[in-house]
């Protein structure tokens, strides 16, 4: 696995890495040690042949005519996606998403543990959500700054979601998940995940339209 | 605009209608009533060519030289998007995200409407949230083919998701907004929007991983 050819690596090869991640975890739950890229193919719904390209961009895993060790391959495309390291993450905006992400079950076990919270409420600050503490958003660049936080999930709304990035990423943060419907401006360096809730549901009404 | 033509045009394109939305909306909110693509390009990223050929997938819209009015491309693109209908909604699983997205402002001034919540913890069932009363699974098929449901929501978890599937398949629902960590299988006149929440964290790991 060669980490310094990873910036060539497409967008779209990265995304479909949690796919494979999570198929491969349920052939584990089912037993199943030994999988062809073409029965992945079947169960996947990616071609063989995109299978074996997507693969092919980290030193391919497979045997000619043995297939892949499900074991072995769910374990080398977790440390790919970075799994087997563990991550501090932040939440900012403790309103009813924010929350459901804090006490949202499954992200800990893939080693995303959360260990703040923040908002402007007097009503949750000082609370705690999961035993995790909610603060002032005053104290958010000195935390994320010391305790050396790794990802900021944004909940805020899209007014003050700008504000809270670029303090975020003056503090040291690299990654942020933003639930925010904007589009955050960050350099270069920084990742950013968005879920545009309502870009979903206008998908979903253009199809409904146009049938 | 050609509706029947709808059907070649591409995910890429449709994805990035909600975008172009959001940022018209943005526009006219500052009293802005003429762009060029140059300009457009300018605040949305995307360059001045792709902005002139997603608009021609759908006709144009704008007029050469004098830029595109906003109030109109901003309704055009509106109505392509199905947003000049109204759409009935119905939430399936009253968990902590499910209840986020009842109570998440902004669904409903977009013509989606929350009717019905759908639930098998007798914790929850009778109780209401925004004024929508949350239901007994039972009686899912039976509301949403008699209340003629257009979007269903899909909070509950990866083993229960393909069974509440398929009973929404078969009631009539036409599109699917799937939170649960599972690709589901509908049909091909039954679209499907995933918000895979820990797909997001692995794709932010990975950046992280590979700095």
């Amino acid at each position: 696995m060669q980490k310094t050819s990873r910036n060539k690596i497409s967008m779209a090869v990265i995304r479909r890495l949690p796919k494979y991640h999570r198929y491969l975890r349920e052939l584990l739950a089912k037993d199943i040690q030994r999988i062809s890229s073409k029965e992945l193919s079947e169960i996947i719904g990616f071609t063989a042949s995109q299978i074996r390209q997507d693969f092919n961009n980290f030193g391919g895993f497979g045997q000619q005519g043995y297939g892949y060790n499900v074991e072995d391959l769910y374990s080398e495309i977790g440390k790919i996606l970075g799994l087997d390291a563990k991550y501090k993450t932040i939440l900012i905006g403790a309103g009813h998403l924010g929350q459901a992400l804090a006490k949202y079950a499954g992200f800990d076990e893939y080693g995303f543990h959360l260990t703040g919270i923040f908002d402007i409420s007097s009503e949750v600050i000082g609370t705690t959500i999961q035993n995790v503490e909610v603060m002032h958003m005053d104290k958010l660049a000195d935390f994320t700054a010391s305790e050396d936080i790794d990802i900021a999930y944004i909940c805020v709304n899209a007014s003050s979601a700008q504000d809270i990035t670029d303090l975020l990423v003056s503090s040291g943060v690299k990654a942020i998940w933003n639930f925010a419907p904007v589009d955050l401006k960050v350099p270069e360096n920084v990742a950013v995940e968005n879920v545009h809730l309502i870009d979903h549901l206008m998908t979903l009404s253009y199809f409904l339209d146009s049938e």
